[in-house]
């Protein structure tokens, strides 16, 4: 037996790339560092044409290692310029996030361990510690006590799974979702092979119920908690009831505004969510953790193992039968250490700073909702129920999305639209935790300065 | 405007965790210097029972913020004795793996930088430089130029992934796949609401060419290079020949053996792959990345977009129509940025660094395979095309399995096991750079004086 390193044939010590760990690791946590304290100062949307990064970048990889700081350097000189950032304070488009600093660095420990949670055995750590802060942030948001809750990479996947899950437990095919509902769940019934129908809504974008004389043939309805177009609630707890009546499975898509929930003040939000079989709420959207982390939540969770639990002899362990193996309530097989940044998030934060945060956000809104309804030739579009406000110059749509444009390309802040009974209304969305009064100052004077 | 901070209802400045990004983020990055020297020495399998780690964790989220200091204490004191060491040199189970400095701060930057690529101009350059590395990547293993290459998260999805897009375009709703293929195949036509039917395999555990009687009623077979249980490779050519005359999908599924690709000695395995749909290799597994980051090509793009495109209004963007929004190719609308790591792994080992990799795993599985064959007792139970020895004791199924049980519960070695031919074989899978020939040397010495 020798170690010394062999080269092409080695049996021997392993491959080296060209880094130190602790050098290079300490520089790229001083860029972070330095990056988060400047981005403010960088054009929030990239400022590059289609093309143009792939257009800077080498055709082929090095036939050779290079140096770790290479990478870092390419960072700023290739990469940067084409970074949208959604780590700006004036990132105000879709949904605002914030990926925070416990989580960023829990995002390199959980790379170091590289525990892969396929079976409980695999990752016992990661299995239970994924359990335990899902029923911490249950807790946090008041949901009824003894859910199981996992997580997935995005909404997107989360929805399809209960989709399927559902599909599986009532034999039906029908997915019932509103006309604002998100368009992963359109997505999620094509990929599951599901019937789709949309039900109408309200003149607040809200689902009606007098639209449900389907529900009976439903396999799941999806209402939304937080619409992405203007944050609107559906009517959970009628739904819920209904859903009672009809065997059919309600999920509850509080992707976003799920968070707000650590705040006793917008829980009417919830009203009737234990009548839910499955609940999607992003951790990634505005409780401060970087993509991707989706929490999903059953009080049915024999029926999720029952739809996604498949286990071959090769992941057979007599040893350990009775442990929890999380893939069995999902999608995915193999599944990354995400608990442990969201456990980070929690305890630097802790529910104290987690409230301040959704009611920093919030305060900045109600601000700005009154800066805009104050204002004569603009007018408020939606009802403002957290973070995001729904706004329009009362010129014409047209003249709106030249205006988004404009303030979009200065790289001074950056907005998204959307469509409120056939009219184009701004969006103006608050999640960052450095954005500031000033920022929402800035973006108000950019707006009327634009038009 | 103000810039204090105001508390419950603050509209200023943002809440901040107790926590130094610099120092916390050092004191992180040394802790996982110091892991990776000291892993070695760890029981590679956990050493706790189901609930320990749930049982030394609190009820609830604190709620005042705790330190980040805190939080490493207690990764060291809670979590790692539940921590089944992936990173371990002794790692010998499923398929070991191996994730390197270079990754393991990559995916801190992009922690960092919380790049979403929901669409083009969300994030153009995780989004362009998405498409290099897998061009990269496909160059470095021998494909076809021109394909398309995206990530996802884990195989399992990728190859639901591309059974929907099979399903969407030739409009059959039947799987073919052998009964050695991958469970997650399995799973995603249950997913997909699709049937399938497990091709019979001959005795080298290779799908029989003669049991495909029913392809042109398939939407999709999904062809093998490297089985779980024991590496085997499926007739690519040949089923890919059978597919041009039916018009059926082809998914090749390399999530292992595809990395290997790198080193042109092994491309036989890859004859024919010219004549794939789509193909999934896992850069989690055997090239140096941490999970997840699952490389998915397909040399029909256009397919693709069209099963999984779908854009509501929110998500125009009429500034940039023409732009490549990767989301469309895939089942998740939120994609972080994944190709960072990847792109940091290709740099800083090169393609002589990643062949070297290979055939260091490659040269110590031959090792301990030539040790197996020359002992009494012993056997090796199926080809040994890469770096997976499948192999067994002359005695029974039983005394096999207690075995396995004796050498990972000694916490010296982690293995698996599968079953061929009706019988319980051992798997001894090598992957991780720092495994040496000493610790192969081990495993052997532990096998043998415990049967």
């Amino acid at each position: 037996m020798t170690d010394s390193d062999a080269g092409p044939n080695a049996t021997a010590a392993g491959v080296r790339p060209l880094m130190d760990l602790r050098a290079d690791g300490h520089a790229a946590v001083d860029w972070a560092a330095n990056y988060l304290e400047r981005v403010g100062e960088l054009p929030v949307l990239a400022q590059v044409k289609p093309g143009e990064i792939r257009a800077a970048l080498p055709a082929s990889a090095p036939d050779e290692p290079e140096p770790f700081a290479d990478v870092l350097r390419d960072l700023d000189a290739i990469i940067l310029p084409g970074i949208t950032h959604w780590q700006h304070p004036r990132y105000f488009a879709y949904f605002a996030t914030g990926a925070s600093e416990p989580a960023i660095v829990a995002e390199l420990l959980a790379a170091a361990l590289n525990s892969v949670s396929i079976l409980w055995r695999t990752a016992p750590a990661a299995t239970e510690l994924e359990g335990v802060v899902l029923d911490w942030v249950a807790q946090l948001l008041g949901l009824p006590g003894g859910w199981h809750g996992h997580i997935e990479d995005s909404a997107s996947i989360a929805t399809m799974a209960a989709l399927i899950a559902a599909r599986e437990t009532t034999g039906r095919d029908l997915v019932l979702c509103s006309q604002q509902t998100h368009s992963s769940v359109q997505k999620g019934a094509r990929m599951a092979g599901m019937r789709l129908r949309k039900v109408a809504c309200d003149d607040r974008q809200q689902m009606r119920t007098d639209d449900l004389h389907d529900l009976a043939e439903a396999a799941v309805i999806v209402a939304t908690v937080g619409t992405t177009a203007s944050t609107a609630v559906d009517p959970v707890d009628e739904v819920g009831r209904r859903c009672e009546q009809t065997g059919t499975w309600m999920h509850v898509d509080a992707a976003y505004a799920g968070s707000a929930m650590v705040c006793p003040e917008f829980r009417w939000a919830f009203e009737g969510i234990e009548r839910a079989d499955s609940l999607v709420v992003n951790a990634h959207k505005w409780m401060l953790n970087p993509n991707d982390i989706s929490l999903l939540w059953t009080r049915r969770p024999a029926d999720f193992r029952a739809a996604f639990s498949l286990t071959p002899e090769y992941l057979r362990t007599p040893d350990a039968e009775d442990a929890l193996s999380l893939s069995e309530y999902g999608p995915a097989l193999g599944r990354r250490f995400r608990a442990l940044k969201l456990w980070a998030v929690l305890r630097c934060y802790g529910k104290s700073g987690l409230q301040q945060h959704i009611r920093h956000g919030v305060g900045l809104a109600q601000t700005f909702e009154r800066w805009v309804a104050a204002e004569p030739g603009w007018e408020v579009c939606a009802p403002r129920h957290f973070s995001v406000v729904c706004f329009r110059h009362d010129g014409s749509d047209e003249l709106n999305e030249r205006l988004m444009h404009r303030v979009n390309q200065s790289g001074e802040i950056f907005i998204s639209h959307a469509v409120l009974d056939g009219r184009l209304v701004l969006r103006l969305a608050i999640g960052h935790p450095s954005t500031t009064e000033a920022d929402i100052a800035r973006a108000w004077e950019l707006l009327r300065a634009s038009y």
